[in-house]
């Protein structure tokens, strides 16, 4: 994806308004349901499980974020229904290398084929069967160290698999795409990669790909830079503003992403 | 109620400073809450059985969104004892234009007499049996087409009904209030909505009736306008600081609400 | 603790980076993992029995706000695992004075050997068997008047006890600290003492004691000071920006700790 291709799923984004059904811890729920707001989508947060095979949405995320028992079976009937109807799903496996609950939760979604796979270097070794790691939900390896684990979880899934860190990478097994956007006070706002998943699920609504799923994680980390902050707790207002503000000349001119070799 | 009257509201909710109990999603729970107390009431959460029966607030806001089996059975018990207790409380129907259960949740707790409904103009429609509607949490009709629909919900519930939208219309089945208050940017808020209506209980605690929900939805969506935003990100403090900091010439030159033939 | 101290305890927290287990009510838990971060710890959420039995954190955060019957089964085997693992934990007993049952919660959990107990001193009195009190989650009693309670308390537990309030007084039974920073806008922010008691939970991975415990509390105020919040919506992202922002000689200046005759 071409910096261009960035300002135009930005601009789709905006026309397209996409329904995002988001499963997500409480602590996630706000800056989620905000983040999608801000970008021209529009969030729906039900848990009900009647309600989650009834949501109208465009594509779901689904984040391990602090699980429980009725959200466990909300992430498994929504990833279903996403499964069955055709609607594109994204997987956030958080703390699926520090806990093995988790990891066998992310093992039996896995089986609704998402079409994307979203997360930190530890999450995504312990999803591709290369051993545990990770403290608590934050990674204890750079997202190079995973990359073959993520070609090889892409190959077998059919799923995109983004590695996320410094720089995040993108590959669905055969293109490997860098995004060197962001910045490092993001490590220090809890919920910014849950936030970063569903914009990836809101691009996956208006297409599919190793390049949306890149360009939604561009968009996201150039908002980041752009937001003016001063620290973390500014950070989280001016990312919304810069994110909802963006021209399509910022976003071409500020998106930075490269192919790699595999 | 004039401009003066919404005056004289924001100064009886900083001089009594009612307990507001809000049963709400986690999503909403942060911006209620620091609405309430940004106008100067204050707000408890409580959703186990026995303290939601035992508050001691002065006024109940019963939010839809996103219901669990264990939050409803808090929504209805918080009405039952609001509804026995003689204190105020407000049903906001999240979502029943879209989902049946909602639709059906908000009928039986009508059973305990809300002294007022604020929905969208879907969701009042359908409340008032006039056909299912909405997108999500969205509203996809405008309040003036739900007026007649709020009418008769008045009439037949004695609730004042507020029907939210680029202009907000109040009525108690006689009487319609326009509020021109707001910003755009308010839409690409999560739970904006919800803190408006926990504004409205906090209201009702202080005074009854129609003037006083139209009050409390013209103070927030004025403290919107106030916010100096730059976008949904800066809007969120900007407008607690707004409500916070506003003085009652402020609210006397800023609310507009007008009467309205029904 | 002399002000030199607070600055100490700051860069611990920063080299430590400990990891901090909260157990919150969703209103609190973004504010509360946000200030973990802004602080230079990290949080983490878990609530599932399985996950709070190992969640590999430095200290424990148990939150009594709204709680219910699967977060009260998470607090308890949360704290049972911090006392047999030997790790520090902060019992907040938000409520304790208006609702029999949390009163009950909480003193159940006084078998598990908190580090530290912090509450506002409606709450210390009725833990310490002085009798009902509070509004809701508001204390209607100044620190001072449950001085002698937070003493007893402390004497009978062995926790370093933290009376908070315009003036926060904290004891292990035998000296007593003054806290004289924050300010009255910390008051209108949802949370603002669930993530004060946060920051003391992480002071606690890095060092014992009264003087730690009042450490968290400084620095907390302090950056609510420095936040430069022109009301109690700026005054959250203000208040994250300072504390991460926050440089020795600031720390050194700015905190107002002093000892007290018990």
């Amino acid at each position: 994806m071409t910096p261009q291709n960035a300002a135009d799923l930005l601009a789709a984004l905006r026309v397209a308004a996409p329904l995002v059904h988001a499963v997500v811890a409480p602590v996630s729920a706000a800056l989620v349901a905000n983040t999608l707001l801000a970008a021209g989508a529009a969030p729906v947060l039900a848990e009900d499980l009647e309600e989650v095979r009834a949501t109208g949405a465009a594509a779901l995320l689904v984040n391990l974020g602090a699980p429980t028992p009725p959200r466990i079976a909300a992430m498994e009937a929504a990833a279903e229904a996403a499964a069955r109807q055709g609607r594109p799903w994204v997987l956030d496996p958080v703390g699926v290398g520090a806990w093995p609950g988790r990891l066998a939760l992310a093992t039996r979604l896995l089986a609704h084929r998402p079409a994307a796979i979203k997360g930190n270097a530890s999450e995504v070794l312990a999803l591709a069967g290369e051993g545990a790691g990770g403290r608590g939900v934050d990674s204890t390896a750079v997202p190079q160290a995973a990359l073959p684990a993520a070609l090889a979880l892409a190959r077998r899934t059919g799923a995109v698999v983004a590695v996320t860190g410094a720089e995040d990478l993108v590959t669905d097994g055969e293109v490997v795409l860098a995004v060197a956007n962001g910045t490092e006070l993001l490590a220090r706002v809890t919920a910014a990669g849950c936030a970063a998943g569903a914009l990836a699920a809101a691009a996956l609504a208006v297409a599919p790909g190793p390049a949306s799923v890149a360009g939604a994680l561009a968009l996201f980390g150039l908002a980041a830079e752009r937001a003016g902050a001063r620290g973390p707790g500014s950070l989280v207002p001016g990312l919304l503003d810069a994110l909802h503000g963006m021209r399509a000349e910022d976003a071409a001119a500020g998106v930075r992403i490269a192919a790699r070799r595999a």
